[in-house]
């Protein structure tokens, strides 16, 4: 899937990528982009909110774990586990969450994982950025399951 | 303020919050209780998206410490600085976020760094249930800092 047809899917399967405004700016197995405007997601301080932070970060992981999955042939689906997000500082525009490609030890596991027992775990990082500035750091763990028709 | 007050200020200063269809069931200092229903919030799985859950409880966590602050006499504005959530089981109807009253060491120390620094921190911990059942569990370290006019 090419970015647009990966925010027509989130759009269309999580309303809350919608109602968020989030962009696919960009979704290869080498690198996942998503961006997300300030208006949705202002708080009470006219900065953005840490829900929408979390959000933005939570999906920009899931994307590049799920479909670099199924770009490789595992019909799998993909869930998060756990999360955590330091919020650094404040943010006033537009923001962005990238996610670069796992590497090849942890995701070897993963695969094996998957191909042995159905089931494999990866963690990645995601780095959150507004303008220049690094604002948020996120990092997840995510599972992925055989679908039982896979 | 009461909960329907809350739950207007929310609707109006973090849009995120009207569109998730976030109600404001509970707040005090004892308890703060905030809950969300399924629609707005699935996931691709038709199961409750791991952003919303992560973001009900950050909110409930920041309502708990930002309110029970102001109701003491702390003219604060308080922000959320990291949050960990671990997601246990996935969520098939309404979920409801329950911050329970920080107990008296570390509210003495927050409050002692508001009175000594203009900043004070302090953790607290968020269980999410759907219906009878444990779902999530959310820690999050939230920074009150004194209004530079309080």
């Amino acid at each position: 899937m090419n970015p647009s047809q990966v925010e027509a899917y989130l759009h269309e399967h999580i309303p809350l990528s919608a109602a968020m405004g989030i962009t696919v700016v960009e979704s290869s197995p080498e690198r996942t982009v998503l961006e997300a405007p300030l208006g949705p997601n202002l708080n009470h301080r006219a900065t953005a909110f840490g829900g929408s932070i979390s959000t933005l970060a939570i999906l920009t992981g899931w994307v590049h774990v799920h479909f670099r999955l199924r770009s490789e042939g595992h019909a799998v689906h993909t869930v998060i586990h756990r999360s955590t997000v330091d919020y650094t500082a404040p943010i006033t525009s537009t923001f962005r969450a990238t996610c670069e490609r796992v590497s090849d030890a942890p995701w070897a596991r993963l695969c094996r994982g998957l191909d042995r027992h159905n089931k494999g775990r990866v963690h990645v990082d995601v780095q959150i950025e507004s303008g220049t500035a690094h604002v948020s750091h996120f990092r997840g763990a995510y599972v992925a399951l055989q679908e039982a028709d896979g």
